[in-house]
């Protein structure tokens, strides 16, 4: 499992995604040449990512859909359900909170944090909102191993710093300021501005742009 | 511009976010050595990854802040303002239309569109709340370039034939469901629960993934 390439690990997600609508739909094999056209690759590309994680294709039958979707949801984590905490319930905690969504993906929301003494007793989808002063002995109580940040990011320094003494395993920061990863969590930044910059530039340059 | 690696063109936006801080804070010139250390890339991948876009660096001196600040934001095609608008106006269509990060990266949300009665007519942050079938009318004349998509994936195919009679150039969408770019528009797909999935590879695959 070592040296695979970003792009494949984050292409898996889409691959999942797919398998996972052709399970729904019952079809049991699917070429890699069909499954490139689903997810918008060429086939070699679709080929060499699946190779990454042993010999899953069969020569004139396929690959076998449902044995895939199990393959690469244990390869991603996700075949297990992971508790997730948000901390910061503005308007982006609220619609996460209420996305339905992460259930069938193997995310549960189990608890929500603010700083704002209204907010705090809430009930938002049957998820209660907890002081965040209570972070650590909700974290402890409800195992929550992720934590959505979609706080302020002048509020990010105490925050982190509670969190680092907390056992939690990951964090998916939506605050704005893009953090690098500790020892003792993983950090993915997810910045929406930059998704639009990354539209724009496709806009602009319709150039033919390498895959890799 | 050609064969510029997609690895790449994702990082130019941590890139330009990084200038535009180092800007505010007055900083002229950094090495790729400092550089790296802010984004958490080492300084080889940096070189290379400036070096597509031309000689920027400078050796003994680094790279000029405010000079590379404005190129990557032309590259980008964040030197200009988009006009944007917002179909689906739930719980994550709010939170996107009230988000202040936006402009300041070259994002005008100007109009929001919805199907339901009690929300047409509605203004939120100053912005106007159109009813879909106004959608063609409004695109028109606010100039509208950049749609992003909350609505329901069921709804997707009905508001996606109503926009391939527009003149927008790109679409980010959030609405579940994959697409594909068309000729007259890119797509990108935002997907938070594949951001957890990814969150979760690493989480459970601590060995060395190679950065590409």
């Amino acid at each position: 499992m070592k040296n695979i390439p970003k792009t494949t690990i984050a292409r898996l997600s889409l691959y999942l995604k797919c398998f996972t609508e052709l399970c729904d739909l019952k079809v049991n094999f699917i070429s890699s040449q069909e499954l490139a056209k689903l997810i918008g690759l060429n086939s070699a590309q679709v080929r060499k990512d699946l190779s990454y994680f042993g010999k899953f294709g069969r020569r004139g039958v396929g690959y076998n859909v449902e044995n895939l979707r199990q393959q690469i949801s244990e390869i991603l984590g996700t075949h297990k359900t992971w508790n997730v905490g948000i901390i910061g319930i503005g308007n982006l905690g609220r619609a996460l909170l209420s996305y339905s969504g992460f259930k069938q993906r193997g995310f549960k929301i189990v608890a929500g944090f603010d700083i704002a003494p209204e907010k705090i007793g809430w009930e938002v989808e049957g998820i209660n909102i907890y002081s965040i002063n209570e972070l650590e002995k909700i974290i402890k109580k409800e195992k929550i191993e992720i934590i959505i940040l979609t706080i302020p990011k002048e509020a990010m320094f105490e925050v982190i710093n509670k969190l680092r003494k907390t056992n939690i395993k990951g964090i998916l920061n939506f605050a704005g300021k893009y953090l690098v990863g500790e020892e003792n969590f993983k950090i993915r930044n997810v910045d929406i501005s930059l998704e639009l910059e990354q539209l724009t530039f496709f806009i602009k340059n319709q150039t033919t742009i390498r895959r890799q």
